[in-house]
């Protein structure tokens, strides 16, 4: 049985490069070897034990690669076509799925319906911090690179440019909007560009590192706000005149950033929710208008399969975003437990790692 | 200078009727005569200061009436005609009115949105629990009675089935949706009428009073279930499989029906709220799946203006729902104080009162 | 090799029944042994060679059935399960499945889209008249019938029933829209009832059939109108005092209801066809409003999927319509040819026929 | 009683510079004068006798100036003030306004939908080519202009970027889309931009002027295709892979143009119809699929109103669009007839011009 290198989540506090037997492939999956992949804010979550999953479990959920070897099921492709799979890979034929909410899908459930059910790699199967991993419902999750996009260049679509540009789609920014940005981390930056690309004439990126406020200019952002260079409500109701913005995105998962968004928003306005929060979240009574004040609250999980990767690697390949200065550092495999080192602590600027077996 | 009666609030617990000016008639006004109106729960806040208003403010705002006089910009009515007007005054012409958010009508500020600003009646403005009452921007809130329909019929229009509804429609309730409405007071009931009326064909009512329950069903709900029967959310997901309502709304404006909606909510639902809340709100992390299950909330206020009550009425006219057993008991005006005191106690089975000058 | 009865299209005017051998079944697939099925006026189109399948393929698209045999590949169901399958397959897997649009289903086409590309039983691959049908991507396809529901209660789900109602679904009918239904067949029929349900609050069908328009009636029409007791636009408009509706449903694919549909439009309204044509269509400019109307025009195919069919068995379940009188006669699969002689001239108040094996 | 001059319709193929009084102020009105304003495309067809106008009527409908006068009953603005106004001027208060259909308003009619009956200026009422125009329910229509920005940049919002943005908009555009724009006139420049500002990643103009194509490229088209170099179906079908078009956008008023929309478009897609028809429209059966391709036809008039006019300042004033350049040639007032003369033949490479009293 051939063996691969892959990272594996040991205990909390422990995610480390071991030995695993490469896996086989069943009749609707894909075996990808994965030529380039990142580590996520997520992962940094698993690794502090916060976000629990299977001791043994491979991580990792950003896979670009080639097509290894196709399950007996599977048409429409071939060995060694390039590809990526979504960090959610949904089957395609669940009700959640069948329903547009491929992110839901609970395929072995008997609704079919499970909160983050569509999240499976690094979560509840093996993910592609390593060699090769395992595409399920290859059909519904593989999407050809068109020729001439680097790995990097499409690296950020499964899923930091797929949940960041979430943020703005599921808010309906129309031409003409006012849209707030809290966090200008990976996935505040491309909720960012994602505003803009949406149609938001005025998007005011939040954060307070100097790097990142640059990063969000160049990503899009209209002005740029520093939090720590004064209250940030008041410094968008001075910037939108008193009005408050049309849509405000939560790119952080914190109670602060969830409820600055709220008072941010007209009446009205949608709060677009893309963080992962740790604790229970608070709603103030006043800037909720004692719950009539016609304001929306979306959260996303990020879009995965196929046809969604496409439409990121269209926008790559036209470009109308550049997401290539988001990958600041480059790793080897056998250097991923430096990757999450530097990346977990957030060191040296880093915004993405490329990891490349 | 003629005189009216008129219901007025003169401090936290008091309620008077009192003799007022008739007022006078602005270019854009219409002075109407009411037949019929009603109390509102909203009412009853104010009545317990709970809701600040002015002092000397005559409440009320669901008027059914006929037109005493025009303003001289007014044009496309008749003095004489029986008209209602809805229980929030969209100017037409403001920036959140343009957009279609007519409730947050803030015609008098600089940018145009005001949460709560298109309240007007009982409000900011004398409202119409008296003989007459002034309805702003008349062209954009005058709503014509049609033949044949009697003041009780039209009267859950301005406000108690204009916000119901709303709470299914703004949910975006689709054909073989299930959805739970919790309380069943007047709001909740009409929330359940709309609902059913908009394709849902699990609609469960959740309530502990009897004659609610009852009222529950003959509004349209498939089933119904007391909440001191049992825990409501482990009955809700009893009778869902465990797959939870596509749709949840809470018609009562408190803490444990917000987090019961979202506790019943399949991944990917919506949480339409309607209730007035008078604390902060509490969002538990489990059942919001971290801010990762594709969830919406959305808030509404009461929508208004001519074309909205135009909608209801052929509701009624078409007889898709009865609303007239929701009205319990008759009052003239001179007795309004004493159906304050039965409202506002939820005595002798009350859901609504019925108020004549 | 096990054989089965099935209907089969010989040549333009011959559908006969004929011995085929029971499918192999793959491993996506399932093996349906058919309880009940029915004649669609697509069948009779494909009868008159209007609709060109090849020579030699089994005929039907509406099969209600048990399951006989499962792929290696396919979870979640047990052979004996009693399901139902829509006219249209979706993959679940094809770009446009994954984008929601799973009539369009081009699961085999290099870029996933094609028209009609979803409908695949009787039109190019074997259908369901027959003792026995092959479910392709099972998964997204087979859904179990609730108990107590009877083969005739769902017979209508997989066609009839998705089509009328999506004329009314696609259109956005809101509370308080008055819509006209234009052929009070079974699709008419259906898209009458589906109307209702989404809210409308006058439905007007359109026929001339006496046993039609009283079916129309018990469907959900508040008025009914026979096109031979004056021009139907004329009536309409009268009906409408002058303003038109905000929805006409075109449900027998000719141009003069297409065009009267136009015609009947209010600004802003929206035609949502449903027809198949035979003839290229026109659109008469000044109805049209010269292209400046703000009208829209949809056309819908039969949506499918198990999620679909859920939903609408949960319509049947929660008795929100009653489609068995359009069961009006019933034959045995040995009888087939005699069925389509009625069916296809519209004999004795035929509405649909139920077909056993 | 002061005098104006103003250019006045005085049968087909006669337009003049003449003496008009200057109009009465009425209550809900705003006496405006006028800074700069243009010629439309429809100008043209009026002054042809195309389309037909009141003899005597002044023309024009693309208004940028300062307000000289207010009505009695109109609040929230100052004499001296610079604004504009669309091209469609929407009452706020009628059933149309109220439903969000502000171009089809019927103020004046008893059921509230006219169609094109939010197009005033020019058409029903004195237009603004002219030192003053009278702006009716001056509060839903007079929009300030931000600070900063010229007549000459504000000039296009009242119609050409309003119309032509539409066109992308009401055809739901998203990231990632493909969009065909047929003709790359002022509208069609505009639908161009208007698409890449929703997030089309190809976006595909059609025209033959060698100007006009690198206008196109300049206002975002990712290519552009001459339709006298080869079959512009074909060229499309080739350009996407045989996929087709997401959104396909006329803009031109012609059968050709409208067919070749429907030819490119893929299964589910939207044609998106901005031009102004002088004949009846034929839809092929084939492209349309007999009426099962799942594809959606939208007509829009230029939307109008102060928010409207607000948001497309902003997208000006954030530069996501220049449109200056659209602005060919000058003209004062007093040679109108010579800017007639220009325009209507299309000489010398005129895109707009502006004209200042």
């Amino acid at each position: 049985m051939p063996k691969m290198k892959a990272a594996v989540f040991v205990e909390p506090g422990r995610i480390v490069l071991d030995e695993k037997p490469v896996p086989d492939v069943g009749p609707l999956d894909a075996l990808v070897r994965i030529t380039t992949t990142t580590i996520c804010g997520t992962d940094v979550h698993i690794l502090k034990g916060e976000y629990p999953v299977a001791r043994g479990l491979t991580v990792g959920h950003e896979p670009v690669g080639v097509i290894e070897k196709l399950g007996s099921a599977v048409q429409g492709y071939r060995e060694g076509q390039r590809v990526i799979a979504g960090a959610i890979c949904p089957s395609g034929h669940s009700h959640a799925s069948l329903c547009g909410f491929h992110s839901q899908d609970g395929a072995g459930t008997a609704h079919g319906w499970k909160a983050i059910g569509g999240w499976k790699f690094g979560n509840t199967i093996d993910g592609c911090q390593a060699e090769f991993v395992l595409v399920p419902d290859a059909m519904a999750n593989l999407a050809p690179v068109p020729d001439g996009l680097s790995d990097e260049e499409v690296l950020m679509c499964p899923d930091i440019m797929s949940t960041g540009f979430s943020g703005a789609e599921r808010a309906g920014i129309r031409i003409g909007d006012t849209v707030a940005v809290f966090a200008q981390g990976p996935i505040g930056l491309c909720a960012t560009a994602g505003a803009k690309l949406c149609g938001a004439t005025l998007v005011i990126g939040v954060d307070t590192v100097r790097e990142r406020l640059e990063a969000s200019r160049r990503m899009g952002a209209d002005r740029v706000i520093d939090f720590k260079a004064g209250d940030p409500v008041e410094q968008i109701m001075s910037l939108t005149d008193g009005r408050g913005v049309d849509v405000a995105i939560e790119a952080l998962g914190t109670q602060a950033t969830f409820e600055a968004c709220l008072r941010v928003l007209r009446p009205g306005g949608t709060l677009s929710s893309l963080g992962v929060y740790s604790t229970d979240l608070h709603i103030p009574l006043g800037p909720f208008a004692a719950g009539l004040g016609d304001h929306t609250i979306v959260t996303s999980l990020c879009p995965g399969g196929k046809e969604r990767m496409r439409r990121l690697m269209n926008v790559v390949a036209s470009h109308r975003v550049d997401l290539r200065p988001m990958v600041t550092h480059r790793f080897k495999l056998d250097e991923i437990e430096a990757a999450y080192e530097l990346f977990s602590h957030q060191r040296d600027g880093v915004l993405k790692v490329a990891v490349t077996p």
